[in-house]
Order: C-alpha cells, then sequence, then structure tokens
C-alpha cells in the first residue's frame, strides 16, 4: 500500500477532519498524526479529553498497520488499550505509531502519545492496539 | 456527588460538544450517553470511528464513577480498554457503563456500546475503564 | 467442539496441571475454571498471585470460545487484559468465562473472577480476551 | 526499595518459585524474570501457556515498578494487558519489564517477553501493567 493509498483513506475519515487532526507522517509501519488543542478537543479541566488522544492514536496504529499491507487491503481495529500516564495539558497532541509484529490476519501496534507543551513534549499516554486485515473486495466484513 | 454537578461537568467537556453527544442517563454508578450518525463521526468505510466509539464509552465509565464519589471530587481515566465486536455501522451510538467495584482512589467500569440500526441493536464494542478520584483542590494532579 | 474434545485438549496443559486446576463447567460458549489455594499459587502477601487468576481466566476464556467452533479448531489468545478489583484472598478461585462475540476468525469472551472466602465469594477481577482459531491441520501458525 | 529488599520479596513469592522462575535484572526501574521451558509450563501445543507468560510479565513489572519506590512500600497490580505476538514456543521466557511512568500512587510499566529458540531470541508478547503502592503497614488494602 503506498503512501498515496494511505493518505486518500486519511482524507475520507470525517471523525479525524473533525477533530483537525494531520498526518504528518506514513510509512514502513510507522505513522504519526497530531492535532492542535483548541476547547472543542477538551474534557472538562481544559487537558485533550482521553478519547481525542485514543482516537489520534487508533488512527496512527491503524495506518501503521495499513502501510505494510498488500494494495487492496482494508484495516479495522479489533482492539486497543490506553494507559494515560499523565494530564494531557498543552499546545499540541502527537500520536506516533509503529507496528510491533505485522501479519497476514492480525497486525499489532505501540502507540505512543504526547503533548507539546512550553516548547518540550510530555509523555502523556502509552497504548497498544489489534487491526484486522479485510480484502478490500469484502463490502461488509463478518458480523 | 448529585446530578445536577454531574451534568454541569458534561456541559464543559469541549470534546462531547463537538462530537454532539448527549449524556441520557446518569446515577447510581451507571451512565448512558449517545451520539446521532454523520460522516464527522465516521472513518474511511462510514462507520462510526472507534475513537468516536472510545470517546462516548470512556465519558460514559467516568460519569458513572463520578456519579458514586463524594462531592468536590474529579474524575480522570488512568486506562481504558476496548474490543470492537462489530463494524459500528448505524444511525445512532450508544455507550452504557457501570461500576463494577467503586474506590476511593480507584473505580473500575464495564462499558458495553451499540448502534441502532434498521429499527434493533447490535452490540459493536466492550470495554473496561480505570479512574482515579482526585480532590477537586487540586489543580493540577501529579505529574 | 464437543467436550470430550474439549476435555481432553485440557488434559494436555501442563500448566493447569501444575496449577490444579479443574474445568468444572464447559459448554455452549462459556467455561468454568477452579482451583483451590496453597503457598505455590501465592504472591508475597498470601494472595492468589494475579498472574495465576490470569492462567485461569486466560484458560477459561479458551475454552468458552472452542466450545462454540466447528471440530478441528485449536485456539489460540492474541491478548487479554485483567483488571484486579479487590486482593485475592480467599480458600479458592473461580474463573467464569463467556463468550461476548463468536466469529469464523476471532472469538472474544468476557471473563470474570471470583474467590471463596468464609462461605462467601468476591470479585476479584474482570476481563476480556481475543482468541483466534487456527484449523487443526495448521501445525505451526503464522510466525 | 534496595535489592535486597526486592529479592526477598521475591522468595516469598510462592508462584514464582512454583514455575522456577529467577530474577535474573532488577533495579532502577527495570526488571528481568526468567524461566526455562518443561511441560508444566505449556498448553496444549507444548508453547509456553499465556497465563504462564502473564505471570512472568506481571511480577516483573511489579519489581520494576517497586525498585523505584520508598522502603516501607507494597505493590500490587491493579491491571495488566498483554498482546501475545508469536507461539511461545522454545527453550526458555524472558520477561522484560521497565518503568514507563513512576506515581506516588500509580506507576505504569511496560513489559515485552521473548523466547529463546534454537541460539535466537522470538519476540512473544508484549504488555502494559499498572500498580498501585501500598504502604507496608496497610494490613489489608482497601476492599
Amino acid at each position: 500500500m503506498d503512501e498515496r493509498d494511505v493518505r486518500a483513506s486519511f482524507a475520507k475519515q470525517g471523525a479525524l477532519r473533525l477533530l483537525g487532526a494531520t498526518m504528518t507522517h506514513v510509512g514502513d509501519g510507522a505513522c504519526t498524526i497530531t492535532v492542535d488543542y483548541r476547547d472543542e478537543l477538551g474534557q472538562q479541566d481544559g487537558f485533550f479529553h482521553a478519547g481525542v488522544l485514543a482516537t489520534l492514536g487508533d488512527s496512527a496504529g491503524g495506518y501503521a498497520a495499513h502501510s505494510l499491507m498488500p494494495p487492496g487491503s482494508r484495516v479495522l481495529a479489533t482492539e486497543f488499550k490506553f494507559n494515560f500516564l499523565r494530564p494531557a495539558r498543552g499546545q499540541r497532541a502527537v500520536a506516533e505509531a509503529r507496528v510491533v509484529k505485522p501479519g497476514r490476519t492480525l497486525t499489532v501496534s505501540q502507540i505512543d502519545i504526547w503533548v507539546e507543551r512550553d516548547g518540550g513534549r510530555v509523555h502523556v499516554a502509552t497504548g497498544l492496539q489489534t487491526c484486522i486485515r479485510i480484502e478490500e473486495a469484502t463490502v461488509a466484513p463478518e458480523e
């Protein structure tokens, strides 16, 4: 799957447009997605909402997996888990994913999320995700 | 923590307003949050984005936990995990959380997420979340 | 897969024999495995070791999944997650699993673990597990 | 907490003695625990049982956390999650944990598990764990 296909898929994701997220890197089993803070991405204390961070992280993991798959592959997350390490207070969130185990069926990615704050960056979350590969021709995956 | 306080906290969450989410129930260690589908909540195949589902589920878990805490408590998720069971294709997503283990420090909630489709509902995700209680007076939790 | 096949598989599991675990129920997407406490199953405080509980829970989840599969299927856990709710101090641990989502490839189970103590039982852990089905003929699954 | 205290705690863990596990390193937020394969540690296919790997990984995470805590601290896992990447077939399993986020209350560790096979080593699992610190004087933690 070449970078153009990955980026075309990214452009179709309404949820990432809604957040205002940007894919700053993708390829070779890695992906980085970032978003700038605004109140619409916060929780009650003004930190990035954990669900927003998970959305970034899930997407980064999915595209990291996707970048290693043959053309005609779609990818769906089957599960993910995130630990939130520190309050995600800052100007920008950055989710970095890399594939730990590629596979014909299942791909596992490791994801770290940072916030940029006052010129530095703080590690705010770490997670793991499993994706399953679906053949493009399969309109509706198993239900 | 009475229902009014919980709802006041909900109203301050920019990310939930951005999604258009509604809290349809909260109290006694349970919470339900719903959102109607629109393209801005989808991923590349037109299903609810897994991150959107996690945002609903995380929020429902947090408010279920919050509903059992004494006044002056804030709540932060320390970790969550979701398994995505079926493609989340449908008109509305409904996240239902209930506290499995309340605690002075940590509260664990179990979360199920459904989509309403064609008059029925489909179980699309299940998850677990841990929240930590923070005293309201604590401006910045431990970093 | 009938109950006899499931029990034959159980008998081959060295780790469950080492623990002294007993399968007290299996079938129709559910499984219960129990073990009596002895010091060899404890951690430093005399509670059941979290890893012992995970071993019971993982096995119960795997057999719950197995019980719904066609003959000639093997099952491997691809991931699990447990939350430990209370110290697991008691005379016996009981892991109860039930399939939440069966599938041709992936099966997700929900698992609760209890300890019997002083005539009652205490909920000590809850978890989620994903298993993948492997055709019996496949000697070595994908590496 | 010095290395002697950590090793004294290790020696009290019945479950690790039962497995025959050895702590080969501990200190500065890291810990390695290994065990040699024997049939009593296997599942039905002759691989290390996922629960045995989780026991090693959980213990390594707990001691990595413990190594950073002040004297008089006890540690309990509140949750963990492991992804199993490949069949754990080999002569020895090695669990390596390192603390990602130390804390006064909660410590998060990242854990990788390898098996040694035919002179090399294979990455068979990766996971995350949260531990809570308990004051030694607290006989029974919150129930």
